[in-house]
């Protein structure tokens, strides 16, 4: 067996090892009664432990630099299918045992105690928790910086976002900056002549998952690989074989869930779609955070709020729904392009809408990126936070940690560097589906013909079959003619919202 | 750390992989998309292999020799887990890995074709595949016969029941051929008179399962540590601390579900009752599959089939079944129990009643004993399986093989030595709840106050929390007094249906 064949070995278990990681993880938020979480822990905590050793071995070392020579520089496959390998090899080796192992329990316990902690809107006992993971980040930071040569926060982003550089990142984002605060003031503006009809009643679970299915179906999810289910936080799990969705369903409300659908549906056409040839390995892999995100965003922001696809939704709505009064005119596609177009500034990022959605990621990679770099201090965060929602978004958020910045679990759980990744999604989808628009001579007349399956062909042709084959850039060029140009999301917004 | 930890860190690490290969072998069963399988199937082959590997290092067999020494004789519960440790150990490691794959590869092709051939009746093709299976089981007797210095059918025994001997069982089950045949004439006979009031009308899935529930609850099932679902095969999976029960809903009869739920919920019921300090080790395990099988039994056929049980249970059926017209006599205890011990001499085995039963578990031991042993081949099969059903329970087999030997799963997965342990569950629980009735003052008097928990209790403090502590022997004299008595089983077909 030669160096590779060695090395492919040892990939191929680690992602059969990896396989059960995910069906156990998804299964821990799908089905497990609490009393199983301990010993659940248990098992997963070996498995990362395991995962640990197999790829340190001092074998593997060898393995890697003998394998070089045996690489035909003429097949492109396997020389980025060796980068990735090795790339992987690296980000995964790169840090001491006993600092993963700090922040494993770091982490662990920060996000335990903020489930509770921000519910009680309680700062003070959550801040000495937080500094101890922020603290290891930054250590982990300084690790990966001296091997990559990169500076702290481009080595964190690094690992969600191969390639990407908050040199880029910060002149995209002010940008931003410059023209969002207005449009979102011009679109409130317009917005508060527009009528439309609320929903309104109740609408039942089993009517909300059959509408799902029906619309997953629609869009092109593959139920021989993959299912729905529901947990308490939506997440697209599984394996690219048998993806696993969830979502959650509020009989208040069906809009959400629904497009929350959609939008995990992105996620998973995208694992269905990677090339399976090169499943067990890196090169088979979503190429990055910020194009998985593209996939979703363009199914639930790009494709989804089109008047042609809604225009598709609301029958299918009002099909299941056989007991509600909102009647005809609540169920056409101009009246559901209103409810799911509406702006308004808000507290929450997960659920704001898709206008002022950059804000709420500027102001935390602002934050982590000074963070990181040591400018600020943990303890500077509310502050910043205040000041920046109220500039970016003109909302005041002053002593609401629940609903400022102890919102989300990115960084209790440790991921710092992860934020921008979505709105580089969104952009990326913006862009990706200006490019498909004219390939296809009009998104929105395949959708009248019921036509899904061009453009799920045309991202397959472009995006999903690739894998990790091309660089980000390559990969966007090779799919739209040009790295990422956030002129295209601004424009998107200007048209649909102006 | 001392040679024990070091065997105990090895045995915890496998047992927390075994813990991801239990909830991923129940999501197979019950979740996994077709598509998934061939990823799914290699991720769990690569598990089977990592386990053996870990099993077969050449240091845990010198940590075995070195850590006898540092057991303290004094101390029970450390010598009997020292043991168990060791003898797990080394029936793992009997094997030679090339017998394992190739046992692996023929009982997997011989069960997927089984599935179909089973459905059309066809024997001969199934036959090569099969007799590829029975020479892999020979081998593997072989082998382990000259470990254990046992003859070849108690070497594969052994694996399930340890140290159950067939010259024992044979003997037992000589004594059963000698009153059964004549018993389920006698039974029958007395039944034709009976007039009781069958199950008629369509039973929603939806109510079937709140029975299930209820009745789960009712017997005190932890839904903090597991959970109910549906699965083509009812079984009961998981890992102690999160029990994994499945069963299937047939809208045309709800009697088979509903007493299968009862059934795996005695199988949980010891799992969540075992031993939580050693969970980690084989002595924290269940006995062996005969226990496993009496505690199972003991809440179907010894507690469930009791008038004071189904006098709990019909009201329960009643309340959910809001549709049925079956009126008010069908859900009476008595009607209930004469449903419940109808006995009728039939081709299927797991349809089988409690009097039957035995007489299918009889002649498959015979069969597979003389398989073993050489002195029947394979070809043999057939019509020795017509001869015995027709001299025990007066049923023609001749060439319907969908109906006679090819219709378990067992034989073509390669489960040779299994069947016994069920007509031994039957048995022991029979002894169990005889003993328990004494202790008790009375099982029924409980049930009729809802006491359920000094039932379960018994069981826990008699049977479950001594995991593998005891041997099956002196188990079974802890907790009754004696060892194996078969002729209370008698007794209690006597009594209960003459």
């Amino acid at each position: 067996m030669g160096h590779l064949d060695q090395i492919e070995k040892t990939f191929r278990r680690l992602n059969r090892l990896g396989h059960l990681g995910s069906i156990v993880g998804w299964d821990e938020a799908v089905n497990m009664p609490t009393g199983g979480g301990q010993k659940r822990a248990e098992a997963m905590a070996e498995l990362s432990v395991l995962r640990a050793e197999i790829l340190q071995d001092e074998k593997l070392k060898d393995q890697f630099e003998k394998a070089k020579s045996e690489i035909d520089q003429s097949n492109k496959w396997q020389v980025s299918h060796f980068n990735e390998l090795e790339s992987s090899w690296k980000k995964a080796t790169a840090l001491p045992v006993d600092l993963i192992e700090a922040q494993s329990l770091a982490s662990s316990n920060c996000e335990q105690a903020w489930r509770k902690l921000r519910s009680e809107n309680n700062w003070k006992d959550f801040l000495p928790l937080f500094k101890k993971v922020v603290e290891l980040a930054k250590e982990e930071a300084q690790i990966r910086s001296e091997i990559t040569g990169l500076d702290l926060y481009n080595s964190m982003l690094d690992l969600y976002e191969p390639s990407a550089r908050h040199e880029n990142i910060t002149a995209i984002f002010n940008d931003v900056k410059g023209f969002l605060p207005q449009l979102i003031k011009d679109v409130v503006e317009k917005q508060k002549g527009d009528s439309f009809i609320d929903q309104k009643g109740s609408f039942p679970t089993q009517a909300q998952k059959d509408i799902g299915l029906e619309v997953m179906k629609m869009i092109g999810f593959d139920f021989n690989h993959g299912r729905l289910d529901v947990s308490h936080h939506p997440f697209c799990g599984g394996v690219p074989t048998d993806v696993r969705l969830t979502t959650r369903y509020d009989e208040d409300d069906f809009t959400q869930s629904l497009m929350g659908v959609v939008h995990e549906t992105g996620h998973a056409r995208y694992e269905q779609g990677l090339p399976v040839e090169w499943g067990d390995f890196p090169v088979g892999t979503a190429r990055s955070m910020g194009i998985h995100e593209s996939q979703s965003l363009f199914y639930e922001m790009q494709l989804g709020r089109s008047r042609a696809f809604l225009k598709k939704l609301a029958p299918i709505c009002e099909k299941h729904f056989t007991e509600t009064t909102l009647g005809k005119d609540f169920f056409s596609a101009e009246n559901m392009f209103k409810l799911y177009t509406r702006v308004r500034p808000g507290y929450i990022r997960v659920d704001a809408d898709e206008v002022t959605y950059p804000a709420h990621v500027i102001l935390r990679y602002e934050i982590e990126k000074s963070l990181l770099e040591g400018s600020i201090k943990v303890e500077d965060i509310p502050e910043l936070w205040n000041e920046k929602m109220w500039n970016y978004l003109g909302v005041d958020t002053k002593d609401d940690y629940k609903n400022g910045c102890m919102q989300d679990v990115h960084w209790p759980s440790g991921a710092i560097g992860y934020f921008p990744t979505y709105t580089l999604g969104a952009m990326n989808a913006a862009q990706i589906y200006k490019k498909m628009d004219q390939d296809l001579g009009g998104i929105e007349n395949r959708v009248d013909n019921n036509d899904f399956i061009s453009i799920g062909d045309w991202l397959k042709e472009k995006i999903w079959k690739w894998g990790s084959f091309y660089s980000i850039d390559d990969l966007m060029i090779q799919a739209t003619g040009e790295t990422l140009n956030p002129k295209i999301f601004e424009e998107h917004l200007r048209n649909r919202y102006l």
